[in-house]
């Protein structure tokens, strides 16, 4: 059978590629080794949403006397709690297999490997095919990168994966790494009564966020009881004794953490290796696909996005790629992703979002820049929602009004960004925020003050 | 003593107009009767906000098993959700008092009437005093309106005044009108256990919003065991005995509603009785105060800004009316309030915020448009956060591409909205939206998938 399009993965890149594709009038076909959706689905972004929604909601109930009612004996049914996140992870992943049927997408099972830029060898339990395209495109995505002092074992030293599922908590957790995964099965963990341990090698945890927002989520999380070590390097890890020892270099010195369990979040690796590209002589740098503007690799036919790519791996990042890849393919001629224009989220209590540059970067690259920032504790829709915390932080162009960056920290701030992104892709100038009207009351009203402020303009503080 | 610029009222356009007037270097007075921050912040968007986050929090609680916990003998604390509620306005009040005295703002206590365009005489329990003012800013906002067959006697029929601080529940609740107010308490009512009935004259409830919009929300209404009644007309209501009774001319005839106490939402009426402007001849339309672009009204000197003229009567309309009519009197060139681009939110659950055209609007207007549409049921994060409920309408021009309306119902939808009038700010397209990358997983999502739609490309339906 040949099709005009293979895509291999049927992650956030893959699915929507493939989606795409046959909506273009393309034969499409997914090769997936495991469940369709891929980690983020499966083992990502959607079943860290239904356990930290669980959290939020139990949040709540242990805020009774304060929100003004009663409720006793609150506790969390793990069982129940893992089981509700697999459960919204199988509803979206039967979704996905209802959308490739309603677009006549055909799914191939088993792990791919390409033979060239329009063939491709599919093991199964059937045994091996090969299948032919005019075009392949590669979105086999990532996984949990191992430390060489950590190697995960899946009991003592765990990845995303098992951390997931959990049958019983560990007393205590020491979680290395501190990005969106670590903060927020850190977050999670904690917030079910576990000892936290959450060790980070750089300066500050979440790393790429600005220095005010990562500065917020530690008091948040100190607060919350969690035990934050910043500029720590895991040197071992002794699992041979019921406690997991954790050697760790701080400013301090040498400091001993003690856990039950290790998660081990120390980023991600691109899945590039036993799926063919060595062999065809795909270009690579630094252990990901070289592609141009049009994700194409250096091999006639393929095509490569998302995770194994040099571009954030996020999965709204491989979605958009998906999209101007599919597009591009089928001769039309695609808005660009806009790769200084990406969101990011983190899901604790408070939520984080991003967009831009930090206030570093920016006197990083000697931009005349202003701060507007607002916080909550002056909002009104934040106080009557008990929900104090955090602050609007944007990063205006002295020159020219553009916003820059914006960093937000707060209650549902995830799912405020996107305006920003939208309004910066329209090159929104501060002056546009603020001669926009908001609804009041709204936590949003921050970003109109904060634009505000940055003119010293901001009528709330 | 006489000031640059006088304010009457201290609700969300006179305050506003205050501070912005002194940062802008006027020497500045407020003229209230009451508290300040006016009905909004003491009587309305706050304290309601504040009761139904109460709500909320109870609701996640009652929904413990499905999110995999235990929570135990569940039941509202009515004196505490009430003080909470209260002393969330008083915060917010006791802001407003910082906010005027960091910008040098004069707070009068007492009640203005107008004598010019540049005094105002003052009534206080000092007695009589006489200001002198360069230019004086009405901003007297509104007060319930009263229906003649119902007659607000603060204990039977009540208006939000009184429904706000309930010392008792009633067992049963008749509200007559549903636009945001009638709608948000008889929410807010019935997740507290009392029997509602939501009337409304107009065919649908929420009238203002769109048809899908309203329809969702009167199936969510239904579902939590409210009786919604349109097209109906309360004829008469006898409070003589112990139930109220309200006569009801509907479409299946005259009906009988019986409730312990009946809640009066048919609207609000502006305060501009008594403040003088009869005596000054101040030019009004339909119970309205006349003015032009920078809301100067006919008198010298005298400006009028919020509910007292013919714009929307919200919070952040005269908030926004207040900035551009003070920096009009600075000399400034402010960008003009544009009411074509006003976005209104209803707080209930799910809640409702929208901008712009609905769709039967655009069909009125004979405009050449399509609808993109997109279910929450689609949305990863929506599914994860166990808020199916809603959906994102757009109104999209079929000729421009523009963006002409925004219906969205949904978890957080409130905090949604801004992006989209900042877009539209900027003359945002489908197209714009749809080549945004939003962050994944969020319910803003659908929004883009909304975008999609409307030219055939979304991904997740």
């Amino acid at each position: 059978m040949k099709y005009d399009i293979i895509v291999i993965g049927s992650g956030p890149g893959g699915y929507v590629a493939a989606i795409r594709a046959a909506q273009l009038g393309f034969s499409t076909a997914v090769i997936e080794r495991e469940e369709l959706g891929g980690i983020c689905l499966n083992w990502g972004c959607i079943p860290t949403k239904a356990l930290l929604k669980s959290a939020q909601a139990m949040h709540y109930a242990h805020r009774a006397a304060e929100f003004g009612f009663a409720a006793e004996n609150i506790r969390p049914d793990l069982e129940k709690i893992v089981s509700r996140s697999r459960e919204v992870s199988a509803t979206m992943n039967k979704g996905i297999g209802y959308l490739f049927k309603k677009n006549g997408v055909t799914l191939i099972k088993g792990t791919g490997r390409v033979l060239s830029g329009k063939s491709v060898e599919v093991t199964s339990e059937e045994g091996v095919t090969v299948f032919e395209a005019e075009r392949i495109i590669l979105a086999t995505g990532s996984h949990p990168a191992s430390l060489p002092f950590a190697p995960i074992d899946g009991k003592k030293i765990i990845s995303y994966r098992q951390a997931l599922v959990p049958q019983t908590l560990p007393k205590s957790l020491a979680v290395i790494g501190s990005g969106a995964i670590g903060s927020e099965l850190a977050f999670f963990y904690r917030s079910l009564g576990v000892e936290v341990t959450l060790i980070e090698f750089l300066p500050q945890i979440l790393p790429v966020e600005d220095e005010d927002v990562s500065a917020q989520v530690s008091r948040s999380f100190r607060k919350m009881g969690m035990k934050v070590m910043v500029s720590s390097s895991v040197k071992s890890v002794d699992t041979s004794s019921d406690l997991c020892c954790l050697k760790v270099d701080t400013k301090r010195g040498e400091e001993t953490v003690y856990a039950e369990q290790v998660l081990s979040a120390a980023g991600v690796r691109p899945n590039t290796d036993g799926i063919g590209l060595e062999e065809l002589g795909v270009e690579m740098t630094k252990g990901k696909v070289v592609v141009d503007e049009a994700y194409r690799t250096n091999v006639e036919g393929l095509f490569a996005i998302g995770d194994i790519i040099a571009t954030p791996a996020l999965a709204h990042v491989a979605s958009a790629e998906a999209v101007c890849c599919v597009e591009g393919i089928a001769g039309l001629s695609p808005k660009r992703v806009n790769y200084d224009n990406i969101p990011g989220c983190t899901y604790i209590s408070p939520e984080v979002a991003s967009v831009g540059m930090t206030e570093k970067k920016a006197k990083e690259l000697g931009l005349n820049f202003k701060v507007g920032k607002f916080p909550f504790t002056a909002s009104g829709k934040a106080v009557a929602a008990g929900a104090r915390d955090g602050f609007v932080k944007l990063v205006i162009d002295a020159d020219t009004d553009l916003v820059r960056g914006a960093h937000l920290v707060g209650d549902n701030v995830s799912e405020m960004i996107a305006g920003i992104v939208v309004a910066r892709n329209l090159g929104a100038k501060a002056s546009d925020i603020m001669n926009s009207v908001f609804p009041h009351p709204t936590m949003s009203e921050a970003i109109m003050e904060a634009a505000a402020a940055s003119h010293n303009e901001a009528i709330h503080i």
